[in-house]
């Protein structure tokens, strides 16, 4: 048997943290294949991301970690195994077809457990792929009821991770703070540029040379979470609003495809509005 | 003889605006070596910029440009000419060592005129190259007189362009409307991100992944005029504030010296806020 | 009514050929939407690519055309229609995929008739999207029985253009002959580095910094066809050969991509063994 | 007093390495400003860079981690220094220029003890930054005598390290061989493509979209050597071969620029043809 574990470790730093934690380790009899760490100076913080191979008992590792290391140790270890997404989505199909077709070949280190659409445009896409979408129109009702419904459907799927795969509706801190870190998104600029709606209007009314994308965590300010993952592409005059929407998708789901991928192998710490990712 | 100009031309768009321009042109014998031409269909605005070779009259070939383009045709014809420069810095040394290479070795279609310090910290190597330094101090005085002194000095030196290479002093109305289009200066972000002071302070707190520069013409409105090039290169978690700035340096240096040869050129048009480059 | 064509153009170059061809154009009454031309000064050689709008009748056009342009003029006028493709496939599904998406969705200016492949590994994929599957295998007999019968099924579909979308069979010089300059293949390195089979192999084991892809037309000299378009990532030591397979399918299906847009809006001439593409 | 070393070890792989390596550095009170470590698995090589902080006997180190390590274990503990330098160069300025400017004003890690040229063409702009140029000609006499010659001064001279910066000048394998991994070479072209001479003559002629360069340490084949940083930027059809050797001289000195950093910061490894590189 060749198990493998993800130890993911957030602390204080302090002199001699790689030799407790490698030293617990190597007591433990496991193998490390890869190990990252990273400390951030400005705030005295240690981050570490482990990958170990042999029989462990992940209670007890935890346990013996905790000990080496400072009291406001945060210590995960995560056996590898598929996350659970849910994806919501809107009407455009670039980003939810490239999260399908990576789903439908094992590409992706996750099980899709449902697509929910705030329209039905994209479930006979999503059929295709023999995955279950669920529309819930939010319109002719109120945000809230929308909001519950949506939310209470999420969390019966009890699912890992939101993807929002191009969803355009505003999320409500409430819905928000019910997965604190688990809702990535996908938004159609490079932040912290043209924050908020038609970004590529947008850019090209301001004349810039670049468009991008940027994948981050969502929280209650629009647009203004943690970020994962962010492309920029050159565009020169010839492209007008519609040019630049178009040639926008490919870095959307590119950038998406990414940070998706970064997330779903444990490689990303949060820390204040930042985030630390051993990639 | 091989003379070589450039045609400029601006104006509305109508149909037959090309065959009517090099209608004109083939009846004066030029070649075209090379012409590029585009329409701005927001707007409906014609831009063209032909490359020609062959004896030419220019004073005639506007009028007979000018009998067969629309009344608000604005039409260049420059001869293809070293233009005349004047560097404004203030203590950083690498936008500045990287013009003053590039013109030392006849790189550059510009001459440098004389480089204007607030400081005289980069008066040692500006005079390495045998080009004249000229420290006008901006301490213990009022803005408007020490404008008026650079000012003066400018309007002296009656330089093409003035570019401001990390020159750190923003520039008050007058004096911008002075040099309407023809100061050139390089921000170190990808605008409209961080606008203003620190803008590798502010990636660095806001976590952006990619940190970049912009160089702009300089209008009234802080970093809001039109852009001519930008790049990005990707930052991660490592870069604090300090590696920021010197990996930006690598960045800015890059993209002033772009916007600098497509301005020297003459390939670039400003419309509105926006330009349209012909490279 | 509306209507669009492209005006293609390849001749000897000679002093007026701008000024002949768009005076047959403003003569005919149509509007030049977009127009890009190129002489290729070591050659001597003009290339020009015209998109109008206006009712035309191309067979008078083309001999207008004929009439102001050097005797070895090709043109060509060509509504701007959908074209047929038929794509050849073995059991890779990434580039495939991509073009089932985007053909799905109506991004591409073509209709894929049918996929082939040597193996039936994708033809699950393939029917999920509506489309025709063939499968003619190579197994167990000879090459050219296998070719013609591949040959004779394409003759059958008489598509515009062929696609090898990591299609891993070496087609025999009768196979391109019968389609010069209408089979696109994407090769996995950026050329002329690591022709032939396992370029990843190689590039591992020459320590490249940078791996890539290339979308060329198909000639008898393996993967020394005209390029149409190439791009390259970042490849550290962390990545061995599975890992460079893995991010390389991200450029390919990118590069394949790019590539088809070009060719399907008519936007690449070929001469020698190079590409002039007006983007 | 902070002093900072660098700890550098490469040797074959086994369980609890870095739990070893660690605990020796924190028994001898050392803060681990930075650490990192790869497995080649294909090898069962290991390899770790650590940058470490405090009090330290270089000696006694070395032996307390050899005895922590396999048998084949190479350490090596370096203090931060400048290394020494010696540049060769024939006619090109670009890459030349950009160290002159970096070294002028410390931004490598590293001391320029002289310039060697085998014309005198440089020689001018080398003294400008106070920096003797030796000119040792290569014309009218045997490449042994001449290669003696150059050997004779860079053995008093002693470097580090010896760059090649556009020298253009084929050495021979003894010359190689007396400073193994130790002189740096800037190609330009993106290699294995376009070995040897006129890469971008060739570029052009193969029609290729991307030119680019490469560093790498040289060997006894030419061009073969381990890779350091390769980089490319595309290439339309405009640009004729003068076209490619000006854009490309960008990359030129920005790869070799990087690649310097690499090797002056003792994060580069060589292990058979290939660079293992912590940045």
């Amino acid at each position: 048997m060749n198990l493998r574990h993800i130890i993911r470790i957030q602390c204080s730093d302090r002199k001699g943290l790689i030799a407790a934690i490698t030293g617990v380790v190597f007591a433990n009899n496991l193998n490390i294949v890869v190990m990252k760490e990273f400390v951030e100076t400005n705030y005295n913080l240690f981050f570490a991301r482990l990958e170990v191979s042999g029989e462990m008992e992940p209670g007890v590792m935890t346990t013996q970690l905790r000990e080496q290391l400072p009291g406001d140790a945060a210590v995960e270890i995560i056996a590898k195994e598929p996350k659970q997404l849910v994806v919501l989505v809107t009407k455009e199909y670039h980003c939810l077809c490239d999260l399908l077709v990576r789903h439908h070949f094992g590409e992706m280190n996750a099980k899709i457990k449902a697509v929910i659409g705030n329209y039905d445009v994209l479930q006979n896409i999503t059929e295709r792929f023999d995955l279950p979408f669920i529309c819930i129109s939010h319109e002719a009702r109120e945000k809230q009821a929308y909001e519950q419904e949506v939310l209470a459907l999420l969390q019966q799927l009890n699912p890992d991770y939101i993807v929002l795969a191009k969803f355009m509706r505003i999320l409500s801190p409430d819905f928000v703070a019910a997965f604190s870190n688990r809702i990535i998104n996908i938004h159609h600029s490079f932040l912290p540029a043209f924050v908020g709606a038609n970004p590529y209007r947008k850019a090209y009314e301001r004349g810039v040379k670049l468009i991008g994308a940027t994948a981050h965590f969502v929280t209650n300010d629009l647009d203004e979470g943690p970020i994962i993952t962010q492309k920029v592409i050159a565009a020169d005059h010839e492209y007008d609003v519609a040019g630049m929407i178009k040639a926008g998708h490919e870095v959307e789901k590119s950038v998406l495809a990414d940070a998706l991928k970064l997330v779903l192998e444990d490689r990303v710490f949060v820390t204040g509005n930042r985030t630390i990712i051993f990639d």
